[in-house]
């Protein structure tokens, strides 16, 4: 029988982010894939299901380059997909891992898009990073009857506008374009209801309230901030 | 010692969405809080944990109830979070149940809005309702650079502006102004491009991918609908 595609959502750096559902599944699996398309991704989400893996896995790491030309991304993505249905057609049952949750933001999605629709799939929800920042932080994402907006940053992105149609706005790639968020946070009255979180869940994590002194050269890649128009200042506390 | 309190999202409805982390702090609680609020809320959060829990262990189940009165509701909150600080004062630790993630639209954000700003507080994060239903059914909330927007629905909700300003929709509560939901996305040219789920991950789950018969009165109270600008044909698959 052709076999099953996972995908598995492994939380964001630490194993105790993993769901029972996540570790049952990781225990059964025959080959597991981890995408490298960001830096350290690959490492990180195998250290997270390392110790869950049965003995004899096959683990394989997947490139997804990013390449400039979107037809060769489609092209390198279908390439991914067609080994990973020979797999299946081997009778295997595959985990394709993501960091965070796969249904946000993933290299898994592009799997799913390209795959044979009579393939078994089933998903795995992870905890995202807005998520897991947002608890590390005890900042709530959203309240009432509030809206949330989750925002990846680039030069196309209308910010004023984005910040005028939303209470509380997750600003993810924020080094990609900074300087242009941190004018727009001035100039619509924000620029105090930010935080700003590097290396979230790492050693080396940074937490920042205070980013108007910041520049684009401060800014690390891992970088997403969190917009609470009705005021961050209440939920600072210190973290335990 | 003053005790600690634990904000625990415990995920939708099955306990194997707990993670590692929830159920590592689950048992060792003093004192485990279940808020109600919505139907059924607390027995539901309940039956999850309940398996995971220190014999000897105190369930207090707290009523949030929705007054019409804005002053009332505060000063509910504020009657809840003094019996929570009183119950740490007397150096328990203390859980409080989220159904989904703690910092998405849940009633412990109303205790951390409130309790004494020296209380050492931790959170963890749970998976959401709606990551839930993008990784039970399959279909991606957000991919590339596209946008997401949650919108908790009520009457007053810019329900085209929502749709214009975002690439993926979640809107929750939908049973609160549905026709209207419904003419919007036919108007704008959606109404092919979503799911509705009713009751997500109970037995009694019901999807709808055609929604155009469905009036208010077919709406339940549990539904969430999920909107994909992109198109959502190409994510219809059976669910394994």
């Amino acid at each position: 029988m052709r076999g099953k595609l996972y995908g598995i959502g492994v939380g964001v750096g630490n194993p105790n982010q993993l769901t029972l559902k996540a570790i049952n599944t990781l225990k059964k699996l025959d080959v597991v894939v981890v995408p490298e398309a960001k830096k350290d991704e690959g490492s990180t989400a195998y250290s997270i299901v390392k110790d869950y893996l049965k003995e004899g896995v096959e683990v394989i790491f997947m490139e997804f380059p990013m390449l400039k030309n979107p037809n060769d991304r489609i092209e390198s993505r279908k390439t991914n997909t067609q080994l990973i249905e020979k797999i299946l057609n081997s009778g295997k049952d595959i985990g394709f891992l993501t960091i965070g949750d796969p249904m946000t933001y993933s290299t898994y999605i592009y799997i799913l898009e390209n795959i044979d629709s009579k393939v078994r799939v089933e998903t795995i929800a992870g905890i995202s990073s807005f998520a897991d920042i947002s608890s590390r932080l005890n900042i709530p994402l959203v309240i009432g009857d509030e809206s949330l907006k989750i925002v990846s940053l680039n030069s196309k992105v209308d910010i004023k506008k984005e910040i005028e149609t939303a209470d509380n706005i997750v600003f993810m790639k924020i080094s990609r374009d900074f300087e242009r968020l941190k004018l727009a946070l001035i100039e619509t009255g924000n620029i105090n209801n930010v935080v700003l979180v590097e290396n979230a869940g790492k050693e080396k994590q940074k937490i920042f309230y205070e980013i108007e002194k910041l520049e684009q050269k401060d800014i690390h890649y891992f970088s997403t901030m969190i917009l609470k128009k009705g005021g961050m200042e209440q939920w600072k506390r210190s973290i335990s």
